[in-house]
């Protein structure tokens, strides 16, 4: 493990920023606003932030023009056109890394693997025939690399994740703890009341740069693969059923469900606990937001809802009553209805010089 | 592991099919009708696959007679009544089968506990007191099967599964990594503003030919059991909250979750996704749709559904703003109103002869 | 492990109740009305168990006053104010303890890591550097314990845990199997089409007398810590994001998710399968009930639901229909139209002495 602190001059360096103050200030972590300490370095994300940027004790602000101008509390700053993303480069130097190369000696590798020289493999980790594990790679404790898994270099796979069904990983992609890659998809035909399995003879196909949370089950194909291309990133508690087709760069938030044999396209965004029925396609830059059910294809690229919002719960129940009547209610007709019976009554009226 | 090709002739007399063809034909794997190679045998399932399997370079299909005729594009057909269910078989000829026997040298079972001869038992395997494991039950590297638990034949037990409170898992059941069997239920007793721990005196029971997917919480019960009945199948990350019932060959999705003491009758289908409260009943032959929400006990067997389906977001939010009016608008009462107010429109006008 | 029998007598001393009976009948366990036999206690939670309390086998029965008064039937019992709370008390006596001390000899623990000789540390655990384990504290099977990680007293962390992240854990925490704590937030950067991973530098905090069920995932914070207050409760496979804050003795039943930076106030009940959404604040006493799904802040305390409820498949549908158009319907004015048609009508029919 290594921390270390920087000069002011080497993080505006690293993050290609112009630097305000005194080059030689002494900075040993990044912090929020409200906890920075005069030893660290914050960053100010939009106008919104200008109060609590004012308060804060931080030795360094990264900041924008306008942003640094409003700041005159502060000496030291870094001045970048997107405060954020220098945020996010800068969590990188501050991150503490494990830097472990070798083979824990409980670790059982079966002798047809091949693991890179530079590979890391932690204590109780257990590796099938045939499977290949690259360059820089870290796997840690009780992973389970089944038979014939194919993982690329730099990757990160956290403990007690299982990755099976001959599933093949690409570069740098990270799976985080207790994740299950390549188990059976939930495949059965029934027949005489009975449902009987489908063995599934599919695999996964991970390409580079993908990211999956902890605790997600990401199934193997029935008989094609399952797929998830380059840049997807996937949060915790996820489901993502046999031969779904993830297209590149698309973001999957925790606790979605994709049914199988869903193409979902590429740059969408999945907002939290959404799911998506099985058999669909989703074409490429679609928004859906949170708990969103999607039940249909969905061929434009737009944003999409679902669900009630929240109510409190009497003015929820008296809603639900009213909602299970309102199939039986010709809702457009009653707009139309009213006006009609409005014209006639106001010629009545005019028949008879009623009201003016 | 195991891989070999068969005959055209082997595979028809395995599905009890009529062969036409080759009968010599060598079948060495089983694909979709898109990506089948010339080695391959694929199934047509239905006509809405026919444009597919006109054009599929598959060396065999499997089909009805009725789509055979259709098909003079290929030579070689195994003619079934039901291609789908003799798909399933050959997917069970052509999988990769572990066929180990014996105890790996670092499992760690506890002299009282039973194992099979012909069981297999995985690495770091850590078995616990009086546990008994079935023959020919295969169990994965790094499972728990903590004290007093018992296992059938023939089962299959994943990678990182933990089974502890003494449950017992019938014959042929299978359990995916990372699935959690017999963890304690979420029993509290309030009093005084905190939340007094309930420890959980009762098992889990699961029948047998029962199919748990990965990920999954099921947890045993407060006093009595939870059961899970022969035949059932569950999906990825489902949870099975303590003392719940599941009847015969009912089929569960993943991310569904079934609260304390409910019962679901037998051949009911849940599909992705639903929530079931405690303390309910669900009778036979219940088929709930994808996320729906059951508070109440269902008596009568049919198809049931939750959710407001997919909105396009700005049209979503103004359905909410009047979603919430709904509860004061009295629905019914305003098509009864209408006519009304038609009829004593159509009385003044009568009595004025106006409009005819 | 511990089994043994008591006498009525001290079972009554234990829960301070009064004795009626025989106080050296021996109870050897307790049992849910239905399913207990002679030689075992149960319960009576209110008058709607009266007539299974008539009914049950039990040795003894734990009931109120007023309800003892109804059970002739019945010669032993326990009298308390809150038979629930008695038996929650009474669960921890009958329940199975292991009192397993020391470290298997198949653990991995870093010279530098400082663990109680009273705790007990389980096979194939890892515990990396620096690493604390509290007093009495009982960790599982294949357990991962991070560098850095601290873990009080009394806690039970259960097989397959994950801990990482530098994550602090109080003093009596339940942790169940399969859970991680402490892995990386999702925090990622667009820039240019594509996510940046941003490093999550920050931890996770859990109090006294917390419970985690299995199956969940609570990540570390981004730069600030993910905090679970003291005696909060949490059911299976929740979702817990970066720099969210549960407040004291707030329960959340399972697969309930809870976007990043959220917080949620003391006392509250998170009924299953809620969503909030990020970047939130919910007030103390708040109640959601099953499947909510929370968009904005909650400032009033009170009880909240969402959803549509269930409905048979084909009204359900229609529902949908007129759901769509109820967007371009203006509700309100509807009535307030049928009003002013009405009193025009009146005025007509008044003004030529119809109807009366």
């Amino acid at each position: 493990m290594i921390q270390r602190s920087y000069t002011l001059k080497e993080l505006a360096s690293l993050v290609h920023g112009e630097l305000i103050g005194q080059p030689e200030t002494k900075v040993s972590g990044l912090s929020s606003l409200e906890q920075a300490t005069s030893q660290q370095i914050s960053f100010v994300n939009g106008d919104k932030y200008l109060e609590q940027a004012l308060a804060s004790k931080a030795a360094v602000l990264i900041v924008t023009r306008d942003l640094q101008a409003q700041l005159t509390t502060h000496q030291n700053f870094i001045v970048v056109e997107n405060p954020y993303l220098a945020f996010a480069m800068l969590t990188h130097v501050f991150e503490i890394k494990k830097i472990d190369v070798g083979i824990e000696s409980t670790a059982q590798i079966h002798p047809s693997a091949m693991i890179s020289d530079t590979a890391y493999i932690g204590h109780y980790v257990v590796i099938g025939e045939n499977c290949v594990v690259g360059d820089h790679t870290f796997i840690e404790s009780h992973a389970k690399i089944d038979d014939g898994v194919e993982i690329g270099q730099k990757c990160f796979i956290d403990s007690h994740v299982t990755i099976t069904g001959f599933s093949k990983i690409g570069n740098n992609v990270r799976i985080h703890a207790n994740t299950v890659i390549g188990s059976e998809g939930f495949g059965f035909a029934p027949y005489q009341g009975k449902w009987h399995r489908i063995a599934q003879l599919g695999s996964v196909k991970i390409g580079n740069n993908v990211r999956i949370g902890s605790n997600c089950s990401i199934d193997r194909g029935a008989l094609d693969d399952t797929i998830l291309e380059d840049g997807v990133i996937v949060d915790n508690l996820v489901q993502i059923a046999h031969n779904v087709h993830v297209g590149e760069n698309t973001a999957i938030a925790a606790k979605t469900g994709i049914a199988g044999s869903t193409t979902i396209g590429k740059n969408c965004i999945l907002a939290g606990a959404c799911g998506v029925a099985g058999h669909l396609k989703i074409t490429d830059n679609v928004t859906l937001t949170g708990m969103s059910m999607v039940t249909k294809s969905i061929f434009e690229s737009g944003t999409y809802s679902s669900g009630t919002g929240l109510f409190e719960s009497g003015h929820w129940r008296r809603t639900i009553v009213r909602l299970r009547q309102l199939a039986d209610v010709p809702l457009t007709q009653i707009v139309k209805r009213l006006d009609h019976i409005q014209t006639r009554i106001e010629s009545l009226e005019s028949t008879f010089n009623m009201r003016k």
